[in-house]
């Protein structure tokens, strides 16, 4: 039976790590150059700290560590009862799981602050790359395994932090090679929307919201399917869509960024008299907040397409101020980075009026934009520089042969040359072969005749010529 | 309640992180350096792919993930039946747990190789660098979370593979600037001494086995008492330490390679004659490939002290061949690495008659051993170069000086400066006493009066020393 592994993860050969490295290399690097600092927290969080908060939804996609001692006999009338209770009531009991694997890294990051925040200096800008799991039901794209790139910065609320973001967004595409679009919006806008609307309670504003979020998805009309059942009414629903169109009315420019930048600021600032009229002071603050974001990255020019989108909502609940979204332009897939402000995430554990805001790659998608534009560099996909072959002459005396190709090997690698030697006594084909299957550019076939020589045949193996060098020739000549 | 994390994990800061990633990288260089590539296998398994591999201690160590599906409450009769089954025998039920994280990477590696053998090109080097998971009682020095750094050539039994981990050792820990001792060894010397004993039982050599490799810990006295409880006679374990005593009556001298050098050889040369005059081939083939092993070593002038030691033994039973640890010499620690020859790794998957050879390196450890020899480079404690402050004078045009501070910012990045702006309106101070926490090394404060200049005054925090210079001159300055 051939071994498997468990369905909606992957391994990783090694092609696709050196495409992976080359992704998350670019991300650390610009993080780095934006002065975020790197953590990592454990794989498995206390189930406490996670539950309750992706919703209900959420809480169910989230990987349970099995507690270890439940072999334990002794207690096993007592296990019996709990689990028959957690089987009533739909739930994991502690008896059966404490710990669960992290479903994201944010809410960590949030545990992290509070336990830390006696060590830390703020404003704290950090950065994590790592895996998260989710009991998700694996499809094309979605894994139960995948990494996050995330940066955040907490404890300041200036808005200047929302146009880092962005900028660091704008470095890391243009160092891909891949064209964007950033759009942008404010949650106090749609919150200012509801409340004119007329809905009121903080459920139904965040399910408001998350069914406008939808609008790529389910269209026009499935959102108002979707609102009416929510409990609006069609005059509620009708003026909404009126708003849509006032602001969306005027029509984005593919490739014109004056006109592109005019526009984004008419929105703004139209909606901003639109909550002025209405006395709608939240929506307002929300518009005046984006006035501000939106007018940093003029200032700064950033080269994406940036648009603010009045629909673009994002789903999680705890978005408070500006949200982003960004979606590649030369290849349909999902967005493949996003984020928001949070104004009270550290809350839940109990640490209250820090505000922060982050943001987050996704580095399968990137993974998958980056293959399908054929943008990833050709130098990634091998590392070794030279294959050492020897002739596998029966005669020839290997003791003395190897020790040669050893030091030779010794040589090259004390200048910093990544080098191999085929470690069988194979015949030449097969060694060759070897080369020609790894991708590694250069070999040095060593004979007898060349044992008391200083100079070695190195061949090229894409342009098959073949020189015969010294050790220092051989470092210059592969270098270039 | 403040938040916390399941005992045994860890969360790194940044200046952890600045150090573990300084270890990982170095090591990951020199194993790219060697030709190796890089996999990654999924942090969950197949419980069935791990079960079974570690011994029954290794077993119960393994963390198990709860299915999701047991809150079907339909399912509740069969799931009590199950659950009740799996107390009365101490295991755990399918319906509870089909998946596991990875216990180490040696078992996921097996697994991989058979599951992608038509892909791969053999001999195959491959290095790997994950966290692992055991349920071990949380102690000192001891995780539940920890990483492991693998490298291992699958598909060539040519001792030269041996060789090339140890100059891998020898190379890492070079670089790191750490002392170390290689002790090497061959499995087959000790089963050819079991053999010799009279000890037959594939069982019990490998339970004699395990028993020899305690005995650093619980002494020489310690290991006579297991054996005799193994079922070895006085007389037996009379004659194990006569051939203990007789190999190791020669002590190596602390500094002196060429003594060394050849005591090694004559230990390998004496316990070669032993056997042929026992008639044990077995025992004088590993004396022979240690031999063969050994050879190289001198050859290649490795570094490290080298130390035959008969009485090593690595714990795991896969080990068929070549078995090597190292010691740092100037920490009072356990192992800093490890490894062997396995013939038959694969074969647990189906996959027979592939030998394979591996090398492992604690980063925990490690960590340690370079923290208490002071020897972590200082340059890897900060990552932002510049800070860049502002003078919070309100009466000061805000948005004009931002946006001078931003295009500064945005250059000196353009530069691959790594720099930072203070982000909120805060007294100098406060922006001052940033810099100092986070160790940024210099400042660059900006006034009012410096608005229509191209020059910036620039602060060397270490030496206190300013200057006022242009933005090319700023790059300069800082990169010295």
């Amino acid at each position: 039976m051939k071994p498997s592994i468990p369905k909606g993860t992957r391994d990783f050969g090694p092609v696709e790590m050196a495409r992976r490295n080359y992704i998350f290399n670019t991300i650390r690097s610009v993080f780095e150059l934006y002065g975020f600092q790197q953590i990592e927290t454990p794989a498995m969080e206390n189930l406490s700290t996670l539950t309750g908060k992706y919703g209900e939804e959420g809480d169910q996609l989230i990987f349970k560590i099995l507690n270890s001692r439940i072999h334990d006999s002794k207690e096993k009338d007592a296990l019996m009862k709990e689990f028959e209770l957690s089987l009533d009531h739909s739930k994991n009991s502690e008896i059966l799981t404490e710990k669960a694997l992290r479903y994201d890294l944010t809410v960590p990051f949030a545990r992290y602050v509070v336990q830390h925040r006696e060590e830390i200096t703020f404003p704290f800008k950090r950065y994590q790359i790592q895996p998260v799991w989710r009991a998700d039901r694996p499809q094309k794209g979605r894994y139960r395994e995948f990494f996050q790139c995330d940066a955040d910065i907490i404890g300041s609320d200036s808005i200047l932090n929302e146009a880092e973001l962005i900028q660091i967004v704008d470095d890391v595409f243009n160092r891909l090679g891949i064209n964007v679009t950033i759009k942008i919006n404010n949650r106090k806008i749609l919150e200012g929307i509801a409340s004119f609307l007329g809905v009121q309670d903080d459920d139904k504003i965040s399910d408001f919201i998350s069914t406008i979020d939808k609008i790529d998805k389910i269209s026009e009309e499935g959102v108002k399917h979707e609102l009416s059942q929510l409990g609006l009414n069609d005059k509620q629903i009708i003026k909404l869509f009126e708003i849509f169109e006032e602001i969306n009315k005027l029509k984005f420019l593919d490739n014109d960024k004056l006109v592109n930048d005019d526009l984004n600021k008419v929105k703004i600032l139209t909606l901003e008299g639109l909550f002025l009229d209405k006395n709608e002071p939240h929506g307002g603050k929300g518009a005046y907040e984006l006035n501000i974001f939106y007018e940093y990255l003029v200032n700064l020019n950033i080269k994406a397409k940036i648009e603010f989108d009045l629909t673009l909502a994002r789903g999680l609940n705890y978005y408070t101020g500006a949200i982003f979204e960004v979606k590649a332009n030369d290849v349909e897939i999902g967005s493949i980075s996003g984020g928001g402000r949070y104004d009270n995430l550290t809350g839940i554990f109990g640490m209250h009026g820090i505000s922060g805001v982050g943001i987050s790659f996704g580095a399968d998608r990137i993974y998958d934009v980056l293959l399908q534009t054929n943008k990833f560099p050709e130098f990634i996909s091998f590392s070794t520089k030279i294959l050492i072959i020897h002739v596998s002459d029966p005669k020839f005396p290997e003791g003395l042969f190897k020790n040669k190709s050893l030091l030779l090997l010794k040589e090259l690698r004390n200048n910093e040359i990544s080098t191999e030697i085929y470690p069988d006594l194979e015949n030449d084909d097969k060694q060759f072969s070897y080369a020609k299957k790894r991708g590694i550019p250069f070999i040095i076939l060593i004979k007898e005749s060349e044992l008391d020589s200083d100079k070695f045949k190195i061949k090229n193996m894409l342009t098959r010529e073949s020189k015969m060098l010294s050790i220092p020739e051989i470092v210059e000549f592969v270098k270039k």
